[in-house]
């Protein structure tokens, strides 16, 4: 299970109600930020979640409207108590990005550790998740990024029995662990059954459409995309900003078969992005509008 | 008369309902911000306010919550629409805060003028009202400002008639104009009464207290002071954090003379601040605290 929800929805400039981007998963205790926009603290202090647990921050890009909040965000997790290093993950360019914005946040009592991506994906481990930052297409270089949290198989009792696995360490197999245990080593595949579908969570923004969002959406139980632009009329602009329509991001989100859309990162031109929501609908149904705070839990499917 | 609005009365750390510091002075098709904290952009919007007519930047000094909203604001300006210039105040180093600052916000059509302060004070003239900047005493190079509107003499038309001043120069002379006519050099002098007081307004943060306010803030029509704490057995931790507490606050007020004090930059451990009025409003009676979004409007008195 992993909770996610949406800080900011809002692209270029902000709207009373509809910030600049940034959206917040949480995992096991973990948190991951993607994109820290100004007022993202406000917006997750107002989404009742805590500073503390975050401890990677990915960015896509470094357009004000989704790294402004990165100072105010880091200093105020030092203020809740962090002392656990934190990694910023962003494109070439994160470590003097990140630098020139610490000027106005001396004091940071924990490390800021950065990787920048230097390829066209790169692949992140963390205790129980990755994340794979991908290159976009937008006017400057932009990443999107995967989530997955792998699933071990179902534990089975006959398969343990039939490999004699001591029952006193069923536990510690269980959690993947290998066991030595009576001069014999054991491990995982003698007591689970096959692998399970895991989780998979995107989010992407801003780009046009290309084939590193489909390749890497397949299969998304939560696919969460820029819809810069609601309105057939607005491809050309659209193309010309670099940013995708919901007609676009509704086509990326059915060619790869993801199980749910949310759209964000809305032009301020577009007050009320639900009056647009049948162009993404009629191509892919399962789309829903995002909107700051908004809120789900994304649960395995069996 | 002069539009005062609050727009962020936090220090250190936002709330839910108390963001980070700023706060916008409006005088005559002008208006001047004081400070630009994480989401000032959000609030100017929520305060009804817009981002063109801003023509001068004042920084107290550069710790994130008070400056951390610049990129975002400027380009807010820009999309707007705005090409004039925009003046930037602020402590030595405003050169160098800001450029690192403009890393996340290229491209902003409008030129960004920037002056130091060098000295204790230095004051800057503009149509119409001037701002004077004055060092105050925090734990990094910081400054108050002062904000006066001068008013001229009442038109006094037995003045005018015995200073045989044509009436078709009246309107002219009125508006302190020196017009020549008929080969007659006219000054407004000879038309105006004795000048009359105008408004003085004063925003000072983040500081302990200090002559320099006191003098600055003589015969003020409001002075927006710091009020970090509000308790009084606060005052060693004000001390240590070169902050003042509500009482020092409305000490300066009462010893400057000012028409009334507004309280803001209140510690995030004081989510009510009102709780407190009483430790300043002993010492001087005409104490607000002051909340988001706290608008006036404040007229010359006769």
């Amino acid at each position: 299970m992993i909770d996610v929800c949406l800080l900011g929805t809002g692209g270029t400039m902000p709207l009373k109600n509809r910030w600049l981007s940034s959206a917040v998963f949480r995992y096991n205790g973990h948190c991951i930020l993607t994109d820290c926009g100004e007022g993202s603290q406000i917006a997750l202090k107002c989404a009742g979640l805590t500073f503390k647990p975050i401890d990677v921050i990915c960015l896509t890009h470094f357009h004000a409207d989704h790294v402004a909040g990165l100072p105010g965000m880091l200093l105020s997790m030092g203020n809740e108590g962090r002392v656990d290093p934190v990694l910023i993950i962003g494109p070439r360019g994160t470590r003097k990005v990140v630098s020139a914005l610490m000027t106005i946040a001396p004091g940071i009592a924990f490390d800021i550790e950065i990787a920048e991506v230097e390829n066209f994906d790169e692949t992140f481990y963390f205790e129980g998740f990755t994340v794979t930052a991908f290159r976009v297409r937008h006017s400057v270089e932009c990443l999107g990024y995967r989530f997955d949290i792998p699933r071990v198989g179902k534990f089975d009792i006959e398969k343990a029995k039939s490999n004699n696995v001591p029952m006193k360490i069923w536990g510690a197999l269980q959690k993947e662990e290998e066991v030595e245990y009576e001069n014999c080593i054991y491990t995982s595949d003698m007591v689970l059954g096959p692998t399970r579908k895991g989780l998979r969570l995107i989010f992407c923004t801003d780009t046009r459409p290309c084939e590193a969002i489909v390749h890497n959406s397949k299969g998304a139980d939560l696919a969460v995309l820029e819809g810069m632009y609601g309105s057939e009329d607005k491809d050309e602009r659209a193309k010309i900003a670099m940013h995708m329509t919901f007609a676009e991001a509704a086509a990326i989100a059915k060619a790869a078969g993801v199980r749910k859309l949310w759209l964000t990162h809305f032009s301020p031109s577009m007050p009320n992005p639900e009056e647009y929501i049948m162009e993404a609908n009629s191509i892919f149904e399962n789309t829903e509008i995002g909107f700051d705070g908004k809120f789900e839990q994304i649960h395995f499917i069996d």
